[in-house]
């Protein structure tokens, strides 16, 4: 069987250049007589690797001087408990924006730690727009101010929408579609973002951090915990997930070789662009979400009959594009296109699309 | 350039037969159509790799059922806070023995938490023997006993000189030696181990926790550092290290497949036998550690001389030997001798060894 078009919501899609190179790398790294996974983490040539995937990473986001790149674990999830725990001051105060799940997931962690404002929210339309901002709402006494870039599960994004929060730091949830536009990470205090979509295997976490901000963190927190430990030690304190650089760098190599993100940023448009205008141009077929706010990472789509949703489904896996069930909140079908997805994917389904209008009339 | 022989402490050496699976799986699992890396963990494909690899785990190393084994991310280093924050009752007292750099990291963060009985200590000697226990010294009201079953950089051992606890619960840090030697689970309250020696690639730690200890769990710290939340998700609250979880179950299997945890003890005993039988007929290289304690895992020696260590380290490195450094503390050499590292290893070590003493006399 050949490889199939993984729409998965992530893990997800890997460019398969970098499989490949992984898979002839496995048994003997550039010679080194062994797997990358089998090398000390303070060896030379994990060093070089390690240090490689920060360094291509920092140019291929144009990430400022004053920003430190640390590679952890535990996912967006544990970032949810770290970042008040180590953002918080005295005055333990919070805006959130709720654009969706990651949105409200964490805010309920947040609010262990501190008060939480709710500058808005469009739980009440199942997350189906990002809602309008009013500045009026803000409090500018705030720790800092919680947004989600891309909502995985609903299919909204923000772009250059992004709040106007004045002194206070904009901290981001980029787990879902990092990497996949150009982005002014001056703008941002802190962004934080799971590998398991744009840029390889579970288990890494990436968060940027503005410099300035690690002045908060407090003493009397966990070691494991503060950002403070592992920017000292330079993402090494203890053994980090090693084979997760590793693939994360050959995935930022390989966004560097396409032209970088901007490059990057354009295919995902093209891409997006062909699902969508076959939705908009469909009887069948309709979308979820405020066409201002489209994701152009995570498409969803309905039909309205949940029998011809799940026929969908099942017919598309038997042709080779998987992973398309939507997230029972929202139900239907869900294509997450990150930028490992071949344009070819976007193309296939497409033309499974019409095929099945046509069929199922 | 041929694999070489790698005597990393850790990440380190995996079977090569794990690997040979691994590069011919990566771009397509099974039939799959994708790589396990590319797989959403909620998917039917990969909850069948994550409970075979738990189920297997299970089987060879004999884990009764009512104990829950949790696949999480963070290393041991993250449990030295997880244990006592959701370990401690309302009496926050934990016995501790000092065996080494570990213990001593695993005590330190503990004192965060609580107030740390070290029962006994062997730090005055830097770390050269497992010391006698008084039980006298123990604490019968302690919330837990923490020792560490193999000191990494020193290279002691416990095996059958368990502390004798009576209903304290016994938590024991694992990492650098599970499943190189039978043990029985049933004396443990919790043992925990990152993967990165004997189990698979780093970035995956392994909790296995007796039930009961799952009531102590309080409501108030973080969601992701209960062990609670991980349990009642079967390692899936969020998405865990996937592929590090795929990797652990085919060293499981590949255990399971060499005649379990007892034959793998075998060969490790051979494999130090030949090691510590060379040290001990060398009038060049000495051990470091009382013999009554020695490690089968890692093997520190020296020749009494700065220059002629780091000259074997760079011959040996040239002969296909790597990662024999000392760790800083011990000086000399560290032959760390994992489950995977074959006996041809520890045969072409002492060749080496014995060449190098006549040639250097």
């Amino acid at each position: 069987m050949e490889r199939v078009y993984n729409f998965s919501a992530g893990p997800s899609v890997m460019p398969e250049a970098v499989l490949k190179t992984a898979a002839a790398d496995m048994l003997n790294y550039k010679g080194s007589g062994m797997s990358v996974m089998e090398m000390s983490h303070r060896s030379k040539v994990f060093i070089e690797i390690a240090d490689n995937t920060a360094a291509t990473l920092r140019e291929i986001m144009n990430i400022p001087a004053n920003y430190k790149i640390l590679f952890l674990q535990g996912g967006a999830s544990l970032q949810f408990a770290m970042i008040p725990m180590n953002l918080l001051t005295a005055k333990k105060k919070i805006d959130l924006l709720d654009t969706g799940h990651w949105s409200a997931a964490a805010l309920k962690e947040a609010k262990r730690f501190a008060a939480v404002n709710v500058v808005a929210s469009s739980k009440d339309t199942t997350y189906d727009h990002i809602p309008a901002l009013d500045p009026s709402k803000f409090d500018p006494d705030a720790d800092y101010f919680h947004i989600t870039s891309n909502n995985t599960i609903y299919g909204t994004r923000m772009t250059d929408n992004w709040p106007n929060v004045g002194n206070v730091p904009l901290v981001c949830d980029m787990s879902s579609n990092i990497l996949s536009e150009v982005y002014d990470i001056s703008k941002f205090g802190l962004i934080y973002a799971g590998a398991q979509k744009n840029m390889g295997p579970a288990g890494l976490t990436v968060v940027i951090i503005r410099e300035d901000l690690l002045e908060r963190t407090p003493e009397d927190i966990p070691t494991m915990m503060k950002y403070t430990t592992h920017v000292a030690a330079d993402s090494m304190y203890n053994t980090p997930p090693t084979y997760g650089i590793y693939l994360a760098g050959l995935v930022f190599q390989w966004i560097k070789d396409l032209g970088g993100v901007a490059a990057v940023q354009k295919m995902n448009e093209e891409k997006a662009q062909i699902l969508y205008d076959a939705i908009d141009n469909s009887a069948m077929f309709k979308g979820t979400v405020a066409k201002k706010d489209r994701s152009l990472m995570n498409i969803p789509f309905i039909t309205g009959s949940e029998e011809l949703d799940n026929k969908f489904v099942k017919e598309a896996e038997k042709a080779g594009m998987v992973n398309l069930k939507g997230y029972r909140t929202v139900g239907g079908m869900r294509a997450s296109m990150y930028n490992a997805l071949p344009i070819e994917g976007a193309k296939a389904l497409v033309d499974f699309m019409k095929k099945f209008e046509v069929e199922n009339k």
